[in-house]
């Protein structure tokens, strides 16, 4: 099965390096920009283009890994033939590649990919649907082989999924970045809070977030409240970020 | 050394079973509720009492581990007769104990705790600070029995500290609840989300999060940002949250 993959960004990176891992067969990887083409290419060991019309004809998969934005911008140029053509986007309707090929689907992997950090890839859960049956079984075919963790899922669901991810991934590690803040201005190392953080992600994998809510505003702790957003005075945002979140977490649990 | 704990809460509850782990002597357990005493001083394995006036006096050192707000309720009740006195809270100045005693200090113990959840406390970084010399030196000795990471923190430090463990813990998990939510309501499992969840937490173990920030906002995707408050229409409180961590996180790294 010949695969030809779009993007070379962190996700396209992570899953290139998970398909030669398990010895699938990556023929070609376009980027728009040559040096990331060159350069995961080189590593993978397939052709690099940075050219549309480079673009092989006639692979059995064509799995898109560019941004969202640049979907409507790339994929109208590129001739398919009706081969299989499969995006990894949380966020975009999978009929939208009805456009480009009669055969399509979403291979979407659940997970923040940061370059040069490898992940275990086998754990990631990867949320699959088709256009039809036969698409559907070539996808699950592949991603049972890149993870242990296949799930159907609609693109209906999926956007719910994506915006979840949105909460417990960039909002999570945005609030690390601001206690990261208050550390370093108060002569702290951020490492401090670091099993604090890792106990706060790893309850939840035995209790539900409801059970394993503490602190003061679940505890309706107005001293303490009052202290923090007495403390941000000066810091607006913030100010307005911690008065939002308590009155939410206030409102939920009581 | 006699230690007399007071407090059965859930940092309570953790501090005994750890302070009897180690072989430390804990000889009496005041809580106001009358069954939470009886309970955790039956696993423990010492008096517990519920009366103010059943606190012995001349222990070696009292642990204040009750809620914050009760501490003006409680603590001058209390016959300390100049023990050394030491509360566990993140946002009480040390000196506030100067009321009570003339030996006094803080052990902070830096972790979300849950009763019924058994946390590997030689990790939990405790945070000390003492009246004095021979105060922190009792303190920091058995701090150093309790957890491999034991710090001095002043008060100022530690009211920055106990704010940021509010980002981290308290209001990440708030954003745990929230995704579980969406889940919920689109017929998901929340497990799905674990492995983003733990990767994120762990990622800012090796990388700082400024690095680590992915997702829409910080890409300033407006696509997908536009999406999810127009998803968010019918949830004001949610719709207003993600629009003010998106700007949050678009003005800091952008």
């Amino acid at each position: 099965m010949n695969i030809v993959l779009l993007g070379a960004g962190n996700l396209a990176t992570s899953l290139a390096l998970r398909v030669k891992e398990v010895g699938l067969n990556i023929v070609q990887i376009y980027s728009r920009t040559v040096s990331s083409a060159v350069e995961l290419s080189s590593v993978i060991g397939c052709e690099g283009v940075s050219s549309i019309d480079d673009i092989i004809e006639g692979a059995d998969i064509y799995i898109v890994a560019i941004s969202d934005r640049a979907h409507v911008e790339v994929l109208p140029k590129i001739k398919f033939n009706n081969s299989l053509v499969v995006h990894t986007s949380g966020s975009i309707d999978m009929e939208t590649l009805s456009a480009y090929s009669n055969r399509y689907g979403v291979l979407y992997p659940l997970q923040t990919f940061t370059k040069g950090r490898l992940v275990d890839f086998s754990e990631i859960p990867i949320c699959i649907e088709a256009s039809d049956r036969d698409s559907f079984n070539s996808i699950e075919r592949i991603s049972n082989i890149l993870s242990n963790d296949v799930r159907r899922v609609s693109s209906k669901q999926r956007r719910e999924l994506h915006l979840s991810a949105v909460y417990v991934c960039n909002f999570v590690n945005y609030l690390y970045g601001v206690a990261e803040e208050f550390m370093s201005k108060s002569s702290q190392d951020f490492d401090i809070l670091r099993p604090l953080i890792q106990e706060t992600a790893s309850k939840i994998m035995s209790i539900s977030p409801k059970e394993a809510q503490t602190g003061p505003a679940v505890r309706f702790d107005t001293n303490i409240i009052d202290m923090h957003l007495n403390r941000l005075e000066g810091e607006k945002e913030q100010q307005e970020i911690y008065k939002i979140l308590s009155e939410a977490i206030y409102n939920r649990y009581n």
